[in-house]
């Protein structure tokens, strides 16, 4: 069974945050929302959701996937956390396959892993991967060995569907894109 | 300053009912979650949120609009409470914004405000709308007078758009549009 580990930072972007969730597991994989607060964190449009673990109580080597979602402030709170940027690097450095959307590939890029990669951001915030050596690319989903990124809330659904393919294949990724009613990625 | 209303029932489709807070939210719309539980609801999917009031606590005559969000089993739990199917019936009776996405028109079926009335529904649920003398179309969004119904996860945005842009203006939705890099709807 694939595991999947979603941060959970206070002012995520509640679009792409559940967007992920939701079709991870529709896909069948086991998904834990780890919060950079223990019994609550609040979205960036006030929206607030529970998490299933505290992030002190996960471990990357648990996991096969680390999801970092966008939103402003989350994308600050997760830059500025320690431990955030230990998993990331945890997860690159093992090979796992690290996702994040909209502004989170600048806390990637803070961790260090977008060297020479290609990936994406929200529009506005190109030099912030680039300032990390990565090669910025335009397309809604990018996907670079085990990096995936994409640009904020309307390609969160492609997003998804592209971790989950990576993860489970392509027929099950197909199958919950044809039920959540998502038109074919371009690709 | 718009008010809206939306409905968080167990079993909610959490990019439905996700997407519409937030887009609402990002118009200026002032949003109130009113859970038919009152601490935590759990979605289809097992995302927990935490309400903003209970049901018992909000009036339809504080609201400019009611939005009912679908999700498997949470349209069944919609469908089987008293206070919803009441609140529904206010809503529209009283000229409100009545909108509903996925499974979620079937409630609005139940609740007798869908006769003669141009709609759409999930797939394969057509059946649902019509028993309720609903003209079925397969449209991503359709408006009829104040009643705005949509079909599925992917189409929440589009959905959440259209609300936004019948209670605060085009202009506003189309920023909002913009920021949340999602295309324009297909009229």
């Amino acid at each position: 069974m694939a595991e999947a580990l979603v941060l959970l930072a206070p002012g995520f972007e509640e679009i792409e945050t559940v967007a992920v969730i939701d079709v991870l597991r529709r896909s069948g994989i086991t998904v834990t929302i780890a919060g950079l607060l223990p019994d609550m964190v609040e979205g960036a449009h006030g929206i607030k959701i529970i998490p299933d673990k505290a992030i002190e109580k996960v471990q990357m080597k648990d996991f096969d996937a680390l999801v970092v979602p966008g939103g402003n402030p989350g994308y600050k709170n997760l830059r500025r956390d320690e431990r955030v940027l230990e998993m990331i690097k945890d997860a690159s450095d093992s090979g796992k396959l690290v996702a994040a959307i909209c502004a989170a590939p600048a806390v990637l890029s803070d961790a260090g892993v977008l060297k020479n990669r290609k990936c994406t951001i929200y529009p506005g915030m190109e030099s912030e991967v680039e300032n990390g050596g990565g090669e910025f690319l335009e397309d809604s989903v990018v996907v670079d060995g085990n990096l995936i990124t994409s640009r904020g809330p309307a390609t969160a659904l492609h997003f998804a569907l592209k971790i989950a393919e990576r993860l489970v294949g392509k027929e099950i990724a197909e199958a919950v894109r044809k039920k959540t009613l998502t038109e074919p990625i371009m690709e």
